[in-house]
């Protein structure tokens, strides 16, 4: 965070450690509604109009069953399952009254007629890898445009805090691809089961991957976004990358999901610096092997450890209560001298 | 869980199973709607009326400041911010719209005038424990019969779900020579600095505890938990642990905050046995130095990892919406076939 804000972080820490609570004793939540008051500036923050956006895309790659436990159907069937109401992230969107946009990023699948899908496609999924590029430059870069663009629409409509979630068979392996890439880290330190690979399974998708690894000569990509992207993408990765850099440039705090999301979030940071870590809030480590490394190598420490391995943004949505119990202690608890309560000894 | 369940929980699990996503991709939140489905008896779990409770009570040892950061004064101070509605746990029981209750069960002040309090003092603080036992057998019985009242009346007034906090300066104390004396671990392994003392005032708080853990001969009463009460406990802990009995006896869901809390459950396992760790949600890993091994000890995996030790039930209070995530989504999630989604290849 800038160095302007030297001033308001010290009165935002004063007044937490005024709060009727032995110092710190909010932990996580302390540090919290410190990052919450420098993001919007303000020692009283408030959260308005909390978003969940789910990007969804298909991947060139899941034609072949050869990385993926579903068939790419399951894209198509899980974006109608959105849009219908039936799915987890529509379950604790509901709960938590956050406003859940579904985004047909590149879905291979004609949406027409439904209203509350939100249309931004780049094309009828990728191409597969194994074969060629997953996508042209051109495509990438409108990905990435049409993903500001959403986020702009919904900073415009008072939301000042997102949560991104994505849907795509076969995206753990984009994911993966552009994590070993950037972290350098061998693809098996990576892979991991997506929705539920066997052992055998598994160790397929890993040898695949390497093969793509060096088809495409990742090694040489590390600090090339945009042609990473190009070489192994999936148009929602893309999309949400672009989605990242635009919430932080309109100072929105920024939820980051699972193991696909922080993937998008590594290329935004290629992109743009690692300063749009002082906007994020990682939900959760998700189950998905290669998750608990990337999150390590970011520095981040997510908030919530449930074994879980979903996608569609569910654990941000299920981490967006404690972003609200930050802020609320914040502007709600009463001050040691407010309450009449006695300091320590 | 009784043997008549298995048939219940092979349905639950059945019906956690076909919901549109991998298999177990919910993680704890897949356990969790198992459990509420088992304690409930139910395919279609519900909770109503969720309460908080908070136990007050002051310590005769306070009034030393031998073993405390805060002068006792501050139970008094602290019971009327909740009345109140400016400490942590009011904030989060409004968000979350949870009932809170705060009851006196044993605080040095009269509370005469204040409807919202429940009234149950056993007495004005317990006896300073350096000098004899902190109170009489009847006292804890009496406290134990009160707790169990409490919990019957909320649960006639519709509540199925319960968190129990506390307050009352000193009482890591009490908690802790209740650990000690039941897990057998030393009284240095089980004490923490509790709302703040430093590394001095933690040795001499070890010191005085182990005098008191001698002077009691609290290693002959690991299995005699009315003797433990009656020499060490504060009346909020054992009226606590009466709460505890009389919620698992009218199978409600049962969240246990921090490390005093627990204390309590460990106190009401003593009395009722393990069983009772089927209707009980670990709500999170407190930083007071010893929860995380007294979790362990009971083989307790907690919710939430948030760095927090406050209590008043705020860890309770915030565990709350995940317990709820589990019920929504094992009732609101479509499955694989009314959705049209395609299992695995």
């Amino acid at each position: 965070m800038q160095a302007t804000s030297t001033g308001l972080r010290q009165k935002l820490q004063q007044l937490i450690n005024n709060k009727t609570k032995p110092l710190g004793a909010l932990g996580r939540l302390e540090e919290l509604a410190l990052q919450i008051g420098l993001v919007q500036q303000t020692e009283r923050p408030v959260i308005t109009h909390p978003h969940i956006m789910v990007f969804a895309g298909d991947h060139g790659i899941a034609k072949t069953g050869l990385v993926n436990a579903y068939p790419q159907e399951v894209t198509v069937q899980m974006v109608l399952n959105f849009l219908q109401g039936g799915a987890a992230i529509n379950v604790f969107c509901r709960q938590h009254q956050l406003a859940l946009k579904v985004v047909d990023a590149g879905v291979n699948f004609d949406f027409t007629g439904y209203d509350n899908l939100m249309h931004a496609k780049i094309g009828f999924g990728t191409n597969n890898y194994l074969a060629g590029p997953a996508m042209t430059v051109s495509q990438a870069e409108q990905a990435l445009e049409k993903g500001k663009q959403i986020v702009a629409q919904a900073a415009a409509a008072g939301c000042n805090c997102i949560g991104f979630g994505e849907m795509g068979i076969g995206n753990t392996s984009s994911a993966t691809l552009i994590m070993s890439a950037i972290t350098g880290l061998p693809v098996a330190a990576c892979a991991g089961r997506g929705a539920g690979l066997n052992d055998e399974q598994l160790v397929r998708k890993i040898s695949i991957l390497e093969e793509v690894y060096h088809k495409h000569r990742l090694d040489q990509l590390q600090h090339e976004p945009i042609a990473l992207l190009c070489a192994i993408g999936g148009f929602e990765i893309v999309m949400m990358a672009g989605a990242y850099l635009q919430a932080v440039c309109q100072r929105m705090m920024v939820v980051v999901d699972g193991f696909i999301a922080t993937a998008a979030f590594l290329i935004a940071t290629e992109l743009h610096g690692s300063s749009l870590l002082d906007y994020c809030v990682f939900a959760h480590t998700s189950n998905e092997y290669g998750h608990e490394k990337l999150l390590h190598y970011l520095n981040a420490r997510p908030l919530l450890h449930l074994g879980m391995r979903l996608g569609e943004g569910t654990g941000a949505a299920l981490a967006m209560p404690l972003i609200q119990s930050a802020v609320h202690f914040l502007n709600e608890m009463a001050s040691f001298d407010s309450a009449g309560v006695s300091k320590a000894l």
